[in-house]
């Protein structure tokens, strides 16, 4: 079986090295991912510049590797239609250094690559450390494996994928895992205004999350009681009753 | 009533224009849009470096307008979290020069805009034209502006917005406009191989559209079928029935 892995935080770093390393115990890996740090990139990828792919040693592995100078949507566009011979059976994105919840997931080139996957027909998994501090990607890599072998046997209908995230602790702290709703995310203060030297503004993102009542089901209060959140996502932004509604509305031109 | 205007063709677009002209004609219009050509950016944010922005006079009119070095959607969080005073009424980005149709609209900078300003809790509209050469956006900008009008009487709800895109053809050759869904677009041959003056490969993300077939109520065959197509979309991307089989399945650490 073949699988696929890409990630946003760039093709050197910590927690794709453990992703595919892990899956190349019991599987084909190949790794296509960006040459540098693209998170929240949503799902850009790149028509107004060409994209240049090297292949690479993988770290201390024998894995097939090629670095590219796009986004991660890029890489599962150009791994598919270009460097791969053959269709992998997974695409798996991550391992995400931080949390992919909530609505920000539309922000995550984590999540993205792996709705690029799904476009494609393939099987695909977004894996994300919901925390940002002495990461133990071992954690996340064991529990993508395990979805592996089970997605073998219960397939994902076409047009979805999973959306994992992993809360901080040994495997003996966590709680379980469990099927979640994606929750509402939402930040305070988002930018904080500065001068430069010349005196001229700029303004740099930062914001606070704000701590909102969210349901018992969504991937943010998952997280927070221990348990690993895994969301099946879809990409079809139809919002299909409100079509059956706006039909009956007058719109002429 | 107050309008904020972005797009993703860059401030200076013949399509932005033309929509913040005639809007202006009866709201109060405010223009903050990216500096310069930034289609495919799909929902990504500015992290990693500051966003400046610039107040600069917008063509031969005297709406206020600012010029951003960043996305789409830097461009509407920038201006609801830190230029506007006050929130505006509609948030309409456009008028893309090009199609938004099916699958596509996962890549695009303008949905992306409009739908970070649905998340920020306010009526959002893309507009686009669905061809690329000989535009007539007047006819785009007509149709923006009545759907504003519509939009005060049948407000949208919450966490949900509207994706419009025009066919060819004056409003006389148009037959009329249709609620639509999200129809599918798939590409062949989606990369060039080239190599440059050194011998190196590089790649160019081109790729003809499949004409597969469509469902009648898609956006795809409504343009095809000369009709003005307006698609109520919505950004939860849960796949609300997979969650409830999920949770059959037996998935432990």
């Amino acid at each position: 079986m073949k699988i696929l892995v890409t990630n946003d935080d760039g093709i050197f770093a910590e927690g794709i090295y453990k992703l595919a390393k892990k899956l190349s115990e019991k599987y084909e890996v190949f790794v296509v991912a960006p040459d540098r740090q693209r998170s929240a990139t949503g799902h850009a990828i790149t028509m107004h510049n060409p994209l240049r792919a090297k292949q690479i040693k993988f770290f201390d592995t024998d894995i097939h590797a090629w670095s590219v100078d796009g986004t991660p949507s890029d890489c599962i566009k150009l791994a598919l239609e270009a460097l791969l011979k053959g269709k992998p059976d997974f695409v798996i994105s991550g391992i995400n250094d931080g949390p992919n919840l909530g609505t920000d997931v539309l922000y995550s080139g984590t999540v993205s690559a792996a709705v690029e996957g799904a476009i494609h027909g393939i099987q695909s998994i977004a894996v994300s450390m919901a925390y940002t501090k002495d990461i133990d990607f071992n954690v996340g890599a064991d529990f993508a494996n395990k979805m592996v072998d089970e997605l073998r046997g219960n397939k994902l209908p076409p047009h979805t994928l999973l959306n994992i995230n992993i809360p901080k602790g040994s495997k003996e702290e966590l709680s379980g895992a469990k099927i979640t709703t994606l929750g509402i995310r939402r930040y305070k203060n988002a930018f904080e205004k500065r001068h430069d030297p010349r005196g001229n503004e700029y303004y740099w993102l930062s914001g606070e999350v704000i701590n909102e009542a969210q349901g018992e089901d969504s991937d943010i209060s998952c997280i927070e009681n221990k348990y690993v959140s895994v969301t099946p996502i879809h990409y079809d932004l139809t919002k299909f009753d409100l079509v059956k509604i706006m039909k009956q509305w007058n719109i002429g031109l």
